[in-house]
């Protein structure tokens, strides 16, 4: 039993992401998102639009990744896309806390874990582009539901966001064209900076 | 485009599932979970746990079964797992929920997931099982760690919890064995009335 215990212990540790919160706003405009509500819509999105990713992905692998990418939010917080200061420390923090919250689980699903999380950062394959064009997609489908209300809060311009993106297009085309249109359509609304 | 608009129209329908809240508090007690924090932590807990299914489980069909399980909540609204006039027209409301909803969505993707839907309802197939074993051990799990608290408001007994499970030992032994102890334990304490 003593596997399983160890197991329902970061089952329970994990349910910190439900408090983590984003920047981006529910579709409704009504509140944050949380870590745990972004990563299911990702899993979902990924089950939904695997059929636009640029080369053949294995969702076996894009779910997992996407369900358990920011679990080292835990620790290190969540770093907003566009601040600065925060990227230059994230993955320093991040890594820290990949040691920790990983290293709760039995050695071989930690060690799966982990390297799911490294595939995810180092962004190379397949897998782990499709995994960030989802990622990078969902926070803006609820901009633009919302009226971009985080963009505006702040202040949010295009070059943030198409350097943010600067890989997109090698996991989705399609995806990246779609997304293109609704930072067009926000930038002529003034919610994103034309720069 | 059409299609890849259908189906962003469809995720962002989805998103209102964050919004519908269910009864078991977080664990540590501060605000009660929605749909879709619940759906994310069971589909983290598949991976997890796939080894204590009974029977092999394909992941490629539990995961997204338990990601979609609850979406027909947005027109139903969440039903408490211990409520007999609101478990009496459950039924009826979720499958006019699914027409809806699913529909929403290309036909091939909305009979995928209606059909995945009725898998899930009709408890038959191992994933299925399974399934249920995860949408039924999580909310243990947190009301372990809120310290009862939502078995504590409702008054729960003892056999409603048995009589909610009494096909679990049907998709894991094992964790219902696990789970046995942890109601041991609430009665022990007086959180749950043995009855
Ligand atoms: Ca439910």
């Amino acid at each position: 039993m003593e596997r399983l215990q160890q197991q329902m212990k970061f089952i329970l540790e994990v349910d910190k992401v439900k408090q983590i919160i984003r920047q981006t706003y529910l579709a409704d405009g009504s509140r944050k998102e949380n870590d745990a509500e972004h990563s299911w819509h990702l899993a979902l999105m990924a089950v939904l639009l695997k059929e636009y990713a640029n080369e053949e992905v294995d969702l076996a692998k894009v779910i997992p990744m996407v369900l358990l990418h920011d679990l080292v939010e835990i620790d290190a917080g969540d770093t907003y896309a566009y601040d600065q200061a925060g990227l230059a420390t994230q993955r320093a923090r991040e890594t820290k806390a990949a040691d920790r919250i990983f290293g709760m689980l039995p050695e071989d699903q930690g060690t799966k874990f982990r390297n799911l999380w490294e595939e995810f950062e180092a962004y190379e394959t397949a897998e782990a582009k499709f995994a960030h064009v989802l990622d990078n997609c969902q926070p803006l489908l609820l901009n633009d539901a919302s009226g971009g209300k985080s963009w505006k809060e702040h202040t949010v311009h295009k070059s943030q966001i198409y350097k943010r993106n600067e890989h997109t297009a090698e996991g989705s085309r399609e995806i990246w064209e779609y997304m293109q249109q609704l930072i067009d359509k926000h930038i002529q609304l003034g919610h994103v900076i034309d720069d």
